[in-house]
């Protein structure tokens, strides 16, 4: 689109505290993947196994880590970039050749503000937007085309939500968070009084709160709270179509990938990480760190740590044992067959006497 | 936000069928949870395993029903509000404190509306709001900012778009109903003839019915029909992320939680319960007053009342015992092996001959 | 809406690529399902498990096979239209009884466009669209009221976005695409560099290619790619509440069913088709007309042709034969208990001596 910028390896190893091993005046405009880079580009090698891959590659240059540098010293003449984290060393390369476009402030004219907004001079607001009254934009908060914020909401400096995503009222977004397109922050909770096989709605009056940094997938779903709030946690990262009940409360940098589902009231600690499509029953706690594998069915608390997998969820180590043992099952009733044959063989020859001496 | 209004106990009573112990002169603002009440709140005790809450509650005053009322008369001396269904008096009380913001009736200059819409007088449509022609909005329709209506819906009385909800043509919503930001009704069936290893669509000419006071989540799916209906009955709810495919039948308040998904031509009777990130496949019938675990596969019609669980879907209590056999598989296989080597020594003391007499 | 055009089923069948058996005079409006036709309907019979249907059904013809109509030439005396693939008839009859609205071409004037569009004077965008700078839209494109496409996209002829499907910047649109309500093409994909407890986010600077064809479902999600591209191949249909990974890449005329997930980097063959709510895990490939069924988590690169099931998948017939042992535990441990109290009467009848000669 924009001519592309080179920038020389010294320019770079220095911006992201890197070091160059052979020439630094080589100069590159972009970072592109191993298979897909040419002389122009650098290319990350972030895991040995995909080393066989350099001999094809036709990278100008390349960005390791100190170990897997050592490893091809001989055999790859190409200068790189030597990073104590290569894969973090990437992040930066590519905020580099790619930085996130900045609007300029403002207010476009179609935006449809309600009474008693403060939106920062700072802040970008763009076509369509609509935001409800007295909510409050700090600096830097970017509204893309067709965001919807509700009334009395706080968004913190550099908030940006994409195109049609939609905050309910009362929403308070801390500094930095990113909301993608068609993530849903606030819709009422799934509360309902039956009687006499009549829901009735429980009228959801508490908030969403996320904390400093959170990230949300498009089409995510993030409940208000019936009473008090529904917070997520700062730096957390909620992938594409999670969905999160109403009052669930998460700790600092969990990971919740595509299609997780927390139902109402699920507690989670610090990094706990929930692998795609699986969920948590409410009302109950992981632990700090609780890893949990994909399209697993968590239905009580677990401890600190723990790696759990099945639906239920059990200890890791053990679901994995028990699909082993679930593969044999055909060869055990073949075991337990065998058994009975040659029991029954044993008792005809030396046939056991009941008590009262018949056989 | 606005300043709270107080109302007296007895006040409160008089409008939500409870009645007073205690002080019927004590006023409170809201009602909050037993951890958050202060002083000025009204605070619910549902559930006795939360009596032990009661000892750090600030609330001014409780609500609660008659068991409790009773077994806590003597430990806590705040006036109450006794009441033969407590939850649903919360729900009551929630109404009074935090009624819906009705909005003006009218117009918003921004909204795009078809040729022909027919628009009560007492509807409200807000800001860039698109109507198709032909369609009709009745008294109370409330179609917050950038909903999208096709062309000739019919939306009953008080029926509530929240902000980019989306009705394809010929939605029709029953009185009452309300649909949350980002669920889309009416979109096409997923049905395609294939041939030749090309799949060709088949147009999706049927519609959708939301019967009366049908609640749908935030980015929900509802499909039209292939042909004639897809069609939710009566007071059911439709929780976030639902997949409900085209001709799905739905009885009388059924309740389908996060992240369920209905294949086509499903029906379910009244009352059925879906819990979260289950499932059913096409052209079977869940019968009255089923309810399926959470994460469950239905691939069978069930009779009515039946409890199900597992993939594939079983009878509850055979799941759960199902479940701890597999969780007893390793013992299991440990007393196989003891039973073998057993056999092994009974057979060597006394060895079986075979037919020809040799062992 | 419109008054419906009366067609002879002369002019269907000739039209259709059918023949006629019965009076070709006859002349019918619709095509409707065989419970709900009229006389003036003509009702497709696609399966010989409804023929019992027939009794009471009210149409004015049939749509069938050659076998069908042979099975039922003597108990049914209607006038029929009778084809070689009856469902690939029934597309083309409903593609006659209901042409897919056209609507003039043009730009409404409440369409938002950035600088260096290139509209085709036959393209269609509709109100309150927003277009990024530089985007392309060919001839036929249609782009529904508060769709968003953003800067740098490409759209081929005759593509269609519904009302509020969203485009991120740089995504690919061959000729033909349908995109339906809420589906968000290009997102960020979920990657991210952990660096002592904090999760940086990997900048996501890859685009989204939908070949030619490609129909996707409400509130889908298809993320960009981390690097390269994510691509889904020529006519592939993907159902609602999708979420495809970054990176992730389809051959052609798969069918991905409602709430299907592959994680980041999956690769499919040609013909793939993944039933509900089943999912893949990153960097595997499931090969030319796998088969997943419903709710099965792939964790495992499948072989071309391959059907499999459960979590973890596995080939179906295995996986089948497993459920039915599943089933089984029960009488197994019976089983096992039988002989191990046979087992123990034996010893005791004769005692098994052990090396030292105690018993």
């Amino acid at each position: 689109m924009s001519r592309p910028t080179e920038r020389s390896l010294r320019e770079l190893a220095e911006r992201i505290g890197a070091r160059v091993e052979g020439d630094g005046a080589v100069r590159v405009t972009d970072l592109h993947s191993l298979e897909a880079a040419g002389p122009e580009h650098i290319a990350p090698l972030l895991d040995r196994r995909f080393r066989a891959r350099l001999q094809d590659c036709r990278a100008g240059a390349l960005l390791l880590d100190e170990g897997l540098a050592k490893e091809i010293s001989e055999s790859d003449e190409r200068p790189r970039l030597v990073a104590d984290k290569a894969r973090l060393a990437m992040v930066r390369l590519l905020e580099t050749f790619h930085p996130t476009p900045r609007p300029a402030p403002g207010i476009h004219p179609t935006a449809v503000l309600g009474d008693g907004c403060e939106i920062d001079p700072a802040a970008t607001v763009g076509p369509y937007v609509v935001v409800g009254e007295g909510s409050r934009l700090a600096a830097g908060v970017w509204l893309e085309a067709h965001s919807v914020v509700g009334r009395h909401c706080d968004l913190g400096e550099g908030c940006r939500l994409h195109p049609q995503a939609v905050l309910y009222d009362e929403t308070v977004l801390e500094a930095g968070c990113e909301i993608h397109s068609g993530a849903v922050i606030g819709a009422d909770g799934f509360g309902y009084a039956t009687d006499g096989g009549t829901h009735h709605k429980v009228p959801q009056v508490g908030r969403v709160v996320l904390e400093a940094g959170v990230e949300v997938g498009a089409n995510a779903a993030i409940d208000r709270a019936t009473l008090g709030e529904t917070r997520i946690g700062v730096g957390s990262k909620v992938d594409n179509l999670v969905q999160i009940g109403h009052n669930c409360q998460t700790g600092r940098a969990c990971i919740l990938s595509g299609q997780v589902g927390l139902a109402g009231s699920t507690t989670l600690g610090d990094g706990v990480v929930l692998a795609g499509q699986s969920g948590a029953s409410g009302h109950i706690r992981l632990g700090d760190g609780v890893q949990v594998a994909a399209k697993s069915a968590v239905l009580n608390s677990i401890p600190d740590g723990q790696k759990v997998a099945g639906i239920p969820a059990v200890e890791l180590s053990l679901w994995k044992r028990r699909v082993v043992l679930f593969g044999k099952l055909q060869k055990l009733v073949q075991r337990l067959r065998g058994v009975e044959d040659r029991l029954a063989a044993v008792e005809e020859a030396a046939p056991v006497k009941d008590e009262e001496g018949r056989d």
